[in-house]
C-alpha cells in the first residue's frame, strides 16, 4: 500500500481546503491534486502543483496581455501548430511538479533526463522504509534473444519462483541487515549514509520532480514507448493521465505528431517517393542497411 | 504609458474572475497578479502565474506528504538553514512566470541568464511599435573614470541636451525609415526580419519569462546590485519588491545572507582572524593585491 | 574585411606553433583551426578548439577504456545506430568551441539556443567598432505574402536603392553620434553602457560559443533549414562545412536522419500506408486539416 | 585493482602515440592523460580528453583573436579578478572529460549536478562485475551524534566485524543470484534489465563525465569540502589533483576564493565590523541564533 493512513488523512484534510486564485486554473487537473496514483507494488504518481493550461501556451507564443484567443479552435489549431514545427518554447511556460515514489532502479534512468528540479528523500539523513519492488509474474520476463537491452517472455515454472525467491528474501535479509548496523542499541551504530550501500536497487525511494511540459512531453516520448523498459513505462503511463486532462490539445496534438507519428531518414522518404510512383522497392535497391529496412517496414506497414 | 486601455480593459477583466484551486496559494503573491508594475519610461513587469509559497520549500526540502512542519517559525528556522547552507534544490520547486516591457539593450543583458524560459515578441512575424528608452535627467550619467563599465556623475547642460536630442532624433528617424521601409504602398515592403534591423537597441521588446525562485535569486543577487546596470537594476528591484510578498521567508534569508552578506576570501579571513587578535594589518603584510586590499578594507567598514 | 592585418598576423604566428598531444585528434578539424571563415560583409566563424573526434563517440557509448572499435565501419555503424535512434549523450561528449562576428539581430536569435556557453564582446566596457550589415542586393528581400515571418523575392530599382540608403546612412549616423556622446573631448562623455543603445541591431558583435555536437547538431538543423533567416543560416552552412570535417560518420549520418528526414504524424503515416496498399487518399479522407495535408504532400513530392 | 592487464596495455599502447595538434595544450594535464588514478578499493578516475588552458580564460574574457595577453603575471591577474568578481562564463570555456569508476551510492549523489554531460555503463545492455565498494576499517564510522548526516568515530571490535561481514557476504550472495538468475544454462535466463534490481548500492559502475570548468569547481567546492561523505569527497580531492595541473592559475584563486574562503551573512558582516571597533559581541545582541553564532565563531576562529 502506497500510502499510510496518516498521510492518507493529512492528504483528504488538505483536499477539503479550496482557495480562491486568480491564476489560470485547469479543472481537469485541479481533479488530479492531492490523488496518489498507484504504480508497481508500493509506488506512486501524485500532482502536488501545476503552472499553465493550454491558453498559457497560446498566451506565451503571442505574448499576449490577456489569456489568449476568444475562440476555442483557434486556441487548439495555434497549439497543433506549435507542436507540428517543433517551436519548444511556448509549451516550456507550463509547469508541473510531481511526488514519485519509485524504485532505485527506475531512479537511475529517470534523473538522466536533467533538465528537471529534483528533490530526493535522503538516506544520509534519514532511514528508508523496508520496500521492495518485487515484479508481479507477468512482469518477471527472461532476457531478449532479439535485443540486448528488452525483454522477452515471461518465466515460469520453477525459474520463476527461484527467482521470486531470491529478490525476496535478499532484499530481507539486506533490510535486517541494515537496521541491525544502524541500530544504536548495545553499540554505536553504522552511519546512516554508510549502511544505506548494503541495500538492494529494488528499494523503493521518492522525491518531488519539477518539469516544464515540453520537457515532460520529451521524457513520455521517450518512456512511454514501448522500447522502454517496463517499470518506468507504467510511471510514464500514469502521468499521461494526468497531463491529457491537464493540458488537453497540447496533449492531442502530442499524441498526433509525437506518440503515434514517426521519423523518415531522408533514404526513408526518397523510398515512400518511390513507392508511391508505383517503382519496386527492395533492401538491396534502398540504399539502407538491412536494419535500417527492417524498420522502416515495420513502419509503414 | 506601459499598457494601452485596451490591454488595461483586458487585463481588469481577468482580475474579477477569481477562480477556486487546491493548490498552494500566496496571498501575497495574488495581489501582484494582473498589476503590471511601470519600470523606466514605457516599460513594466507584471506576474502572470507563479506555483508555490514559502511552505513549498520546506515540504520539498522533507519530501513530505503534508503542508511542511505545522509550526510556522520551524518553517522560517528550516528556510534560513536551507539559504545559509547553499541546498538550492528546495528553492527550485517555486517557479514564477512574468510578462516584461523592457528596451533591447536591457534583454540583451536579461538573457544572459540562461536557466529560465523565455517567449519572446518577434520582430520577424509582427510590427514593433514606436516605443524608446529616453533616459531621465539624472539617469544620464558620464562614464565612469575609475570603472571601466560603470557610470559616474549626471551629464548636464548643453551636453545632456545634445546627448538626448541625438537618442531622440535617431530613435524617431529609425522608425520612420523601417515604417516607410517595410510599407506596402505602391511598393513590395521590405521583409520585416530585415527592416527591424534599422532599429535601435533602445527600442522595447517583450516577453515572457518563467523561471525557478532560486535562479530568480541569483538573477537578483547580481542585477539588484549596485554594479549592475542602472536600466536593468530597476527591473530587479521590481521584481524584488514582488518575490518579498510572495515568498517573505525566502526573501529574508536572501536578504540576510547573499544580498547584505559578502564573501571573504582565504586571505580576507585569516586577515580579520588576525585583526580581532589585535594585530596591526596593513596591505603589505595581508597577502592581499592592492585591489583586494581596498575591496577588503570598503566590506569591513 | 573581417579581421585587421594585426589580428590577421597573429593568428597566423599561432598556426606556425603545432604542439604534441595525447589527446583525440581530428585531422580535418585541425585544418580548419586558426582559419577565419568570411560571412556576409564583415563577418566570421573560426573554430577556436575542439574536443573528440567520431571515435570518441563511440567510446563513450561503449563506456570502455580505448579508443573503440579497431574496424572504422564499426565505429560507423555505431553512429549511426545512435542517430537513428535518438540515442544523444554519446555525441554530447564532443565539444566545440567557435569564434563568431556576427550582426546584433542575428545574435538575438542564435542566443535564444541556451545549452551553450557564451562570452561576448561587452559593449559596457569596450567600444564597438563602426561596421554594419548591410544586405547585398539579392539578399534584400520583400515581405512574404503567404508567410508572416519570412521573405518573398529581391527588392528592386528605387524601392532597392532607398531601403540601402536609408540602412546605410542611418547607421553611419548613428555611429557617428554614438561616437560623438562618448568623445571626452571638451565634455564629460556619455556612459559607454548608454551610449551603445543608439546603434541599431545590424551593427556586428562577436563572442565566444563554446557548445557540445548534440546541441550543435541541434542548432543546425533548426538554422540551416531553409525556413531559417538567411543572416543566420550562412552562419549555419559554414559550421556544417566545419562539422563535416570534424565528425565525418556522425555528420552523415546527421544528414540522412535529421536534415534530409522528415517526421510524419499518426495521421501522415496512417495515409502512407493506405497509399502504399492503392488506397485514394484525399484532404477530406485524410484526418488531416488544410495545412497539414499541404505540407504533407510536399514532404511525400 | 581498478584496470585489468588488458586495459592497462590499451591505454599504454595510446600513450605512446603522441599526434600534433594546433590547440592550445597545456603540459601539466597532459601528463595525467591514460593515467588511471585509483580512488577507493576498485575505482578510478582518469582524464579522458580537455579543451583549454589558463590562457583559454582569458582569452574569452577577452573575446580576442589570439592567446591572450604576452604577459603571464597579467593573465594571472585577470584570472583572480574574474573570480573575485564572480564573472562565471570565461571558466565555462574549458572542459574537462573524465571516465570514472565509483560505486552505485556515490554516482547517485554525483550525478545531482546537472550540468553535465553523462554516458554511464548500461546494465540493462551489459552484465556488471563482481566488483563492492567494502570500506577500510579507518572509515567504516559510526553515526555522528551532532549531524544528522555525516558520521563519527570509526567503528571497533565486533561490530566493526560484523559490519563488514555483512557488507561482504550480502554484496556476494547477491552477485551470486544475479548470476544465477541471468544465466542462461538450463533455462530462459532473467532479463538483465530485472536481474540488476537485485545488487547492493555499493556495487561498481562506471561512466565518461564531461563538464566545463565552472561547473566542475562548483562541484569541487561542495564534494571536497569537509562535510561531503568521505566516499565522494576522495573522487573530489582526485580531481583537484589534475585541476592544479591543468589551470593552475585558476585552481590557486579557487582555493583562494572559493574553497578557502567564506561567506558572511549580513548580521556576521555587521558583528565582524563591531568587532573591529573594539565592542563586546556576544550571541545575545549579535543578532543571530544559537546556530548561527556557533557557525560564526568557528568561522573567525
Amino acid at each position: 500500500m502506497p500510502l499510510s493512513p496518516d498521510q492518507q488523512a493529512e492528504i483528504e484534510e488538505l483536499r477539503s481546503q479550496p482557495q480562491q486564485t486568480l491564476r489560470a486554473v485547469s479543472p481537469g487537473m485541479e481533479a488530479h491534486l492531492y490523488h496518489a496514483r498507484p504504480v508497481l507494488d508500493h509506488g506512486f504518481v501524485r500532482v502536488v502543483d501545476y503552472m499553465g493550461d493550454d491558453a498559457a501556451i497560446t498566451q506565451a507564443a503571442r505574448v499576449s496581455y490577456g489569456r489568449g484567443t476568444k475562440s476555442v479552435s483557434n486556441d487548439e489549431g495555434l497549439i497543433r501548430y506549435l507542436m507540428r514545427h517543433w517551436h519548444s518554447t511556448p509549451f516550456e511556460m507550463c509547469e508541473i511538479k510531481l511526488h514519485v515514489k519509485l524504485p532505485v532502479f527506475v531512479a537511475r534512468q529517470w534523473i538522466r533526463h536533467r533538465t528537471a528540479n529534483v528533490n530526493e528523500y535522503s538516506a544520509r539523513y534519514s532511514i528508508l522504509d523496508r520496500e521492495f519492488y518485487i515484479p508481479e509474474a507477468d512482469a518477471l520476463a527472461a532476457q531478449s534473444t532479439v535485443n540486448n537491452q528488452g525483454r522477452g517472455a515471461a518465466l515460469t515454472g520453477e525459474e520463476a519462483e527461484r527467482v521470486l525467491r531470491y529478490l525476496r528474501d535478499d532484499a530481507m535479509r539486506a533490510y535486517d541487515h541494515y537496521e541491525e548496523m544502524i541500530s544504536t542499541e548495545g553499540q554505536d551504530g553504522l552511519a546512516r549514509e554508510l549502511a544505506r550501500m548494503n541495500l538492494p536497487a529494488n528499494i523503493y525511494t521518492q522525491w518531488y520532480w519539477k518539469v516544464d511540459l515540453h520537457n515532460l512531453l520529451h521524457f513520455l516520448r521517450l518512456r512511454a514507448d514501448s522500447h522502454a523498459q517496463y517499470e518506468i513505462r507504467v510511471y510514464a503511463d500514469a502521468i499521461c493521465e494526468m497531463v491529457k486532462d491537464w493540458v488537453p490539445f497540447a496533449y492531442r496534438a502530442f499524441e498526433d505528431y509525437r506518440m503515434g507519428g514517426a521519423t523518415l531518414s531522408a533514404a526513408g522518404l526518397e523510398c515512400v517517393r518511390r513507392m508511391l510512383k508505383g517503382e519496386e522497392v527492395t533492401q538491396e535497391n534502398s540504399g539502407m542497411s538491412k536494419g535500417e529496412w527492417r524498420e522502416f517496414q515495420g513502419l509503414i506497414g
